[in-house]
């Protein structure tokens, strides 16, 4: 067994990315990666508490458990944090009337949002409408503004469909920033205030907890700033090259999530 | 007078930008801006040496002379210094097949160049070809590189059609560098390369040339750095914040190439 593993002993919760982790998006709704469904139904049956922290901004959470619950995982609702949600709550309390530019799939989640006269633009992983005419859109109202406000809905570089790499919002929130010489804000990993409402959730502190994610930076980096422990999986996104990055190095390496959640169930009592 | 105009003494030659001096490109081929057909005429009859020297690339030469003609401009293709023939001697000087993003305007320009099996990817001013689908596309073909070569003709962020600001391919450039972790190599302004081809097309060296442009960065900050003088124009995408760059000051500032072209007729003896 590898001896960084001994690192699992003290944890008392444990926050999983979903895409990558549970499983690879794509055509007819994604699969499984193998042994997810059932590490998942060992972890909650277990005496550690279980959170899912994810950058999933095309789907709606309602859209993303139904899928999920599809394909087998026990999961519900209540029990996922999510960026669209978080940036609903940051929009009420700062009087912010977005223009948004995001998929279909998740814009059920701003139906009580005032969208008229806006004074912000929010970006999500919008997939196919990330066309030029979107996005040229959105520029244009950042540029008429004259304090520009950008949220982006996590700033992952790309993720893994069934079908290949998928460029994520993050590339696109850059090409803004550029073209308005301005800096936007990001609601979900690896921004700190994500994590630590995922943990609040759970009534876990950071130092008893473990991130489990696929990728290095926005995933194990961002946890590790936080003070939890992160592992990282050899699946979705992950490239081998990533055991090498000259920044982040995750405290264990493990192939699947199966895996981590065998050295978990092993180590928790230590 | 504007006192800063004794500057323009002893100027030998100009290098113009195109669009936002000459004209702005929009619906139906764009817009002559007001007294710039007149006022490259006067050039052309004066002694000074012209060179036009533009960062479009959603055209090929030979289309963007055609237009500027039929807009009464006195130009021809071998007065143009652009970048897509700059990338073509670069592509072929070092074994490189390109993916080409690019505007199918602009893609006549790459008819002799082998684009099979590529090991490289450039991108232009595609315009409404920036779909998710192609910059995917691109972002893919990077991935799978073991030296991932990224050249882009250009790294504007905006320029100004007769309907607005519109994104230039710089936004996606950036966009491309984030996702891959990797740097684009530029062709064209403000790249130095590119400013000393257009001097040396007419003979000048850079102290005794003037640029004139409606860009603060790409234009004027570019040439400055080459050694030559620079003016802004207030046309085109020129914006009121430009006179205070934090980084970035013309030699001058004048309402449009007219009124460029009077004080450098009127000072270049001096």
């Amino acid at each position: 067994m590898a001896a960084w593993a001994e690192r699992l002993a003290g944890v008392r919760g444990v926050l999983l990315d979903i895409s990558g982790v549970l499983y690879d998006s794509g055509a007819g709704g994604g699969a499984a990666i193998a042994g997810s469904v059932e590490a998942v139904a060992r972890l909650k049956r277990s005496p550690l508490k279980v959170r899912f922290c994810t950058n999933e901004s095309q789907k709606s959470r309602r859209e993303l458990v139904g899928l999920l619950q599809r394909l087998g995982f026990n999961i519900s609702e209540g029990e996922v944090t999510a960026p669209a949600p978080a940036t609903c709550q940051i929009l009420k309390e700062r009087g912010l009337r977005p223009h948004l530019l995001v998929h279909d799939g998740v814009r059920s989640e701003f139906d009580d949002i005032d969208v008229s006269n806006p004074n912000c633009v929010v970006i999500a992983d919008a997939g196919e409408s990330f066309s030029y005419k979107n996005m040229n859109r959105a520029f244009q109202v950042l540029m008429e503004l004259e304090n520009p406000v950008l949220i982006s809905l996590g700033k992952g570089r790309y993720y893994k469909e069934t079908s290949g790499l998928m460029l994520d919002v993050g590339a696109y929130m850059k090409a803004l920033e550029y073209a308005c010489g301005i800096e936007a804000e990001v609601v979900g990993k690896p921004s700190p205030e994500f994590f630590k409402s995922a943990l609040q959730a759970i009534g876990v502190e950071a130092h008893q907890a473990v991130m489990i994610g696929d990728d290095i930076v926005g995933d194990v980096g961002g946890a590790q700033k936080c003070g939890m422990r992160a592992l990282q999986v050899r699946t979705g996104k992950f490239r081998p090259s990533d055991e090498h990055h000259p920044e982040v190095k995750a405290d264990g390496y493990v192939d699947n999530l199966a895996e981590a959640v065998d050295l978990l169930l092993q180590h928790m009592d230590k």
